[in-house]
């Protein structure tokens, strides 16, 4: 029996947001919209240089369990936390809503990771991770029953930077097949896709990947090329369900038999765009685990994103079912 | 020379903020806009029953020295951390903004203090304090030279519950009072005042005391009525100026010769009532320090309240000083 709706892995990730300007970007070279991996003494200095902070749970497969919950499926995720102040705020964040988590948090090692966001006036977020504990996710840290009870298995790109949990993403990918449930993939991050390039598209390529969410850069990042028209040609040809986002434009469900578009959410005030294409994800994963047709799956998809780009933090403070039934896309 | 506009003293407290519901006050006792001191075991219990956190510097005092800093005057507080994750949070909030602050983190014993604040849907904040660490202020912590150097010195009432830092606190006011410098204090909570009612009376009557800041409930609470006239009377016998906030109704000067009224400012949308008190302090101590009269001062204590209460956390995320230049209150 399928007793979850979602199952993500990912990066388990504290944010530490700060409002910046673009001349602090500038100065230390920080590439706007993307994430780049910092060590410990890069994360002290950018610390002690940045604005005062606001602290919440993050972590892009995370933020998508959590959304995912909030649409009234159910969700867990896999990641790994140390065991301190911050991996105990991590973990009450997951179960205080509902989202099923049981990785034992590491007892030695370094602590906790946080990603040092930078939050322009634009509501831009740029990013810079300290892995920290979460790049000890083990292989030992998939537990196949909970893998074989999800509709969905769903899988964080940043997953590739660290070796280990590469090998727990594997095998996760390999029981959710074998038990005949859906394996999503998200490519994470241009520069992300910068790194893993060949990886990335051999497990589109081979049947790993049945559905792939990428933003309009990360699919250009992917295919190497400036142009959408060609980007989205060559996805086209892959053999998965493509959704690609668009930000302010909107997002595309691409596939061999056709392109849907579907419009963006209107948005009040753009507050900070940390957890937009998570959300996404979570209202598309939850369309599907709902079985709803794919346009309907992306306007799940819309509805979720909008809503978290209105206010600092990558999850959703309103409930996300309730603003789904107001706009006719739950029952 | 006086290098700072005001020095301030206070517990130094994270806050941990989760919205809620009306519901989970009234299963728990908790009275809705008001501070209650946990120990660590109900802390616990509390964090694991409420929902995700947002966690950001708090405490009164300090809260009260970032808005005189964000309105362009120089402050610093004093308050004891330990020098844990949340500690090194905390000072880093403060430097960041340009609040001065040199007190050495404790080294052992508990961790630093955190207030869970439970907000509300209508805006309101209803608070549990842990105090860990912040009880280990002692009178050593106060730099006598920093207490000589600040035109005013701005106490929590709060300061009471820990026996240690209201030595402290006496020690900072005898010094200021030496220098002819003016000492400010704050009221702090109904059930503060309550537990402190002749302790806080004998300092407004002795001199002690030359600007008293109390919400009406709190002026309620010190002169045990439940008539605000009659309290708004008995505080105009003190030898003090009273600052007297009553939320949307504006606020009040009350002096032996006069009493002004100054309007609340408009509010777009109220989010969260944490730091309103502090920040018309702030308002305030900025106008005094800068010799403004009354009733601006008032203004600009209107104006810093009116920002901090459209956002979640209890610091400014505006400058202050530009929104003040905007309504013609500084230059």
């Amino acid at each position: 029996m399928q007793t979850l709706d979602v199952l993500t892995l990912g990066n388990a990730i504290v944010d530490v947001l700060a409002h910046t300007d673009d001349a602090f970007l500038a100065a230390r070279k920080l590439n706007k919209g993307s994430m780049q991996l910092i060590d410990e003494a890069l994360a002290e200095e950018l610390f002690a240089a940045m604005g005062p902070a606001t602290i919440v749970s993050g972590g892009s497969g995370a933020n998508t369990a959590v959304g995912v919950a909030s649409l009234g499926c159910r969700s867990a995720f896999v990641g790994k936390v140390r065991d301190d102040e911050l991996g105990r705020l991590y973990i009450h964040d997951l179960h205080a809503v509902g989202v099923g988590f049981d990785v034992a948090p590491a007892e030695d090692g370094p602590a906790t990771a946080r990603s040092f966001i930078l939050v322009t006036p634009d509501g831009e977020r740029t990013m810079n991770t300290y892995l920290g504990a979460s790049q000890h996710l083990r292989p030992d840290d998939v537990d196949p029953h909970q893998v074989r009870a999800a509709r969905i298995v769903y899988l964080e790109g940043y997953l590739w930077d660290p070796p280990q949990a590469k090998q727990a993403f594997r095998k996760a990918m390999t029981i959710a097949h074998e038990a005949d449930n859906r394996v999503a993939l998200t490519l994470s991050d241009p520069f992300c896709v910068d790194r893993y390039r060949e990886e990335f598209l051999r497990l589109i390529r081979d049947g790993s990947v049945d559905v792939l969410f990428a933003n309009i850069h990360e699919l250009k990042s992917l295919y190497q090329t400036a142009d959408e028209a060609t980007a989205l040609a060559a996805l086209r040809e892959e053999r998965v369900v493509g959704v690609v986002t668009r930000s302010a434009d909107g997002a595309l469900v691409v596939t061999r038999e056709a392109t849907r578009a579907v419009p963006a959410c209107p948005v009040e005030t753009l507050v900070d765009t940390t957890g937009a294409g998570d959300l996404f994800a979570a209202g598309f994963l939850a369309g599907l685990a709902l079985s709803l047709d794919h346009a309907d799956c992306a306007r799940l998809g819309a509805l979720s994103a909008a809503a978290v780009i209105q206010h600092l933090g990558a999850r959703p403070q309103a409930d996300l079912r309730d603003l789904a039934r107001q706009a006719g896309l739950l029952a």
